[in-house]
C-alpha cells in the first residue's frame, strides 16, 4: 500500500510499504477514506534528524473497517469509523476516568513505533476502545467536520475545558492555527460571552470571527497583553486556550489571565520549563491541559456536528490526494494553508 | 511601641518604633496578643540585602481592636480578631470570588510598605473586609490553633483545595514544614484515603502521622518518586500539595502526580520558571495554587477548630516574647523549631 513517510526535516515521501494487517487480536485494519496533516506534524517537519527507516506519519483519520482481530467485539467489518489520534483499550483506570491519552495499553499513531494514517490503510490497535462508528455514509458532506473529531476539534475543546470556559466567562485563544480556530468554536459553544483571538493571519482571523471570536488582538508580547487588558476592564481573561506551545505564547497566556484564571494548554510545549512561574503563582492562575482525550469528547461533540450547530471542518482549506501530501506539508509550514485534508 | 525589624539577612532586631495609628478611615489598630514567625519570613532572613530603613516583619496575628477609623462599620473597639496575612476590602470583584489575595484595594502585611504584626500593635487597612471576630476570650486554650487561621492552616487548606483533594483520593504533601503539616490536616479533612508525607525530620514526621499521614517518604529525587509509585500501584497520586517552592520540590511534585492529577502550590516559588513542563503536559497534570485566600477559608475552618476536630496549633513547638523573636528566627532557620508563636 502507499503511505506517507518522513525521513527528516522537510523530507516527506509517498512510498510503497507493507500492507497494514492484523497483528494483535484486538486490532482492526481500516481503509482510510479521509486523513489530514496536523500542526503537530510540522514540529518534526522542521526539526527531525535524518533517519534511514523513516516515520510513517498521520494520526487523524476516518475510514472503513476492512478486517478485525479475533478479540474485537464491537467494531465490525464495513463500519465507517473515526480514529482518535491516540489508541486506548477503553477499560483501564485512565480510560474510565476519561483520560484515554494515558491508557495503560495505549499509544499514539504516526510515531516511530506505530504506523500512521496518511496512508491507504492503517492498523488500529485496541480497536474496540479506540474507534467510534459514524452514523453516516462514507462520502457524507459532513466528512470534513467529522474528521476533526480525530484531533483538532477535540483538542480545541480540551483547551476550553481545561481553561474552565463556562457561561459568561471571558476567553482568549492564543494561536490562530486550526486548533486555535477550533478553540474559538469550543469556547463559544461552552458559553463564553467574549472570545478574544490572538492571531495575525487575515484569512484565519476572518474564519475565527465567523466561528464566534468577538475581538482580535494581532499585537505581540507586552502590546498584546496591554490590548487584552483594555478589552477586559484591566483585569485580563478568565480562560486562556494556549494553542501554540512556544515559550512566548505560554508567557503571554499567563500574563493575559486574570487573577484566579486558568490556562488550558494544548500546544505541544517545546521547552522543558514553563515561563512565568511567579506571576502564575501570585495571581493564583492554574495551568492545565495536555494531549486531548479526544475519544472521551466524541460523544459530546458528534451530535453538534451532525446537527450542523458547529462546523469545525471549515478549518480545511485545501484537499489533496496522497501524492500531494508532501506539498501539503510545505503549504502548511509556509502558512499557505490552514489545514490540509487528504483523500487517499 | 516595640516591633520586629529586619535590616538584612540574619539581622532581626526588636526596636522602638512609632505607635500604630489610624491613617485611613477604613483602618483599625489592633493590640497584638499572639503573632508568629512564618516559613516565608525565612526567605528574607536568608537573602535580604542590607537596608537602612529595615522592614517591619510579621503577617499573622490575633489581637484586640483598640481603635477604628470613621468608616469602619463591622469591627468594634475591644473585639478579639484574627488577621489574615493579606488585607482586603471585602467588596471588590476578586473578594466576591473568594480570592482576597488579589483584592484591588488589598496588600500584604510585613512588607516594605505595610508594617507587620510581630509587634505590640498593628495597623490593619480595610478592617471590615480583613478582620474576623473570634467568639472566644483572649487567652482561650485554642489560641494556637486559632492563630493558624491567619496563614498556615488556611494555606495548607488552599494547597489541598487547589490539588483537588476529595473523598477517596490519594494525596501527597511535599514538605514537612508547618504548612506541609497543615496540608496533611487539610487533606485528611477533605477526605483523602491515603496521605503520603514527603519529609525527613523525625519530630515533624511524628506530628504528621498524628495529623493523619498514612505513609512517609524520606528519600529525595528519583528515589522518592520510586517510593511513591510503590505506594500507589505504580500510578502516582491524585493530589500533590507543594509546600516548599524550590525547583527540586516542584519537580518532585509533578513527577509523583498520576496522569490527570493536580499539583496545588503554596510554597512561594523561588525560580522564574517551573520545571517539568513537558511531563506535566503529557500527563495532563494541572498546576494551580498561589497565595492562599485565607480570609475566604476562615468561616469553613473556624468551626472545626472550635470543636477540636482539627488541632493545627500543634505546629507551634516554641513560644516566645517579643525580645526573643530574633532567636525564634534563628531557631526556625536552623530547624530547631517547627514554628514559633510570639506573645508580645
Amino acid at each position: 500500500m502507499r503511505a506517507t513517510v518522513m525521513y527528516g526535516a522537510g523530507d516527506v515521501r509517498i512510498e510503497n510499504v507493507p500492507d497494514a494487517t492484523i497483528i494483535e487480536p484486538t486490532d482492526a485494519v481500516v481503509r482510510v477514506t479521509r486523513a489530514c496533516i496536523c500542526g503537530s506534524d510540522l514540529w518534526p517537519y522542521k526539526t527531525m534528524e535524518p533517519s534511514d527507516n523513516g516515520r510513517m506519519m498521520g494520526h487523524e483519520a476516518i475510514g472503513v473497517v476492512e478486517a478485525v482481530g479475533a478479540d474485537v467485539r464491537e467494531i465490525k467489518h464495513a463500519d465507517l469509523v473515526v480514529m482518535p489520534f491516540a489508541f486506548s483499550d477503553g477499560t483501564c483506570v485512565f480510560c474510565h476516568e476519561g483520560l484515554q491519552t494515558s491508557c495503560v495499553h495505549g499509544g499514539f499513531f504516526g510515531t516511530v513505533d506505530v504506523p500512521g494514517a496518511q496512508a491507504e490503510a492503517v492498523r488500529v490497535p485496541q480497536a474496540d476502545g479506540t474507534l467510534v462508528v459514524l452514523p453516516v455514509g462514507e462520502d457524507d458532506a459532513l466528512m470534513p467536520s467529522l474528521l476533526t473529531l480525530s484531533d483538532v476539534m477535540g483538542t480545541g475543546h480540551h483547551a476550553a475545558v481545561t481553561a474552565k470556559v463556562g457561561p459568561g466567562k471571558i476567553a482568549a485563544v492564543v494561536g490562530d492555527g486550526a486548533v486555535g480556530l477550533c478553540g474559538v468554536i469550543a469556547a463559544k459553544r461552552l458559553g463564553a460571552e467574549q472570545v478574544i483571538l490572538l492571531g495575525r493571519h487575515p484569512d484565519r482571523i476572518a474564519l475565527a470571527r465567523e466561528f464566534g471570536a468577538t475581538d482580535v488582538v494581532s499585537e505581540r508580547g507586552d502590546e498584546a497583553i496591554e490590548r487584552v487588558r483594555e478589552l477586559t476592564d484591566g483585569y485580563g481573561v478568565h480562560a486562556v486556550l494556549e494553542c501554540v506551545g512556544l515559550e512566548q505564547s505560554e508567557l503571554t497566556a499567563i500574563q493575559i489571565a486574570r487573577p484566579g484564571g486558568a490556562v488550558g494548554r494544548v500546544g505541544v510545549p517545546q521547552d522543558e520549563t514553563m515561563p512565568a512561574s511567579q506571576p502564575a503563582f501570585y495571581n493564583n492562575i492554574s495551568v492545565s491541559g495536555g494531549p486531548a482525550p479526544v475519544r472521551a469528547y466524541i460523544e459530546e461533540l458528534l451530535p453538534d456536528i451532525l446537527e450542523g450547530s458547529i462546523e469545525p471542518g471549515r478549518v480545511f482549506d485545501r484537499v489533496t490526494g496522497l501524492d500531494d501530501v508532501p506539498d501539503g506539508y510545505r503549504a502548511m509550514n509556509d502558512r499557505e494553508a490552514i489545514k490540509v485534508m487528504v483523500t487517499p
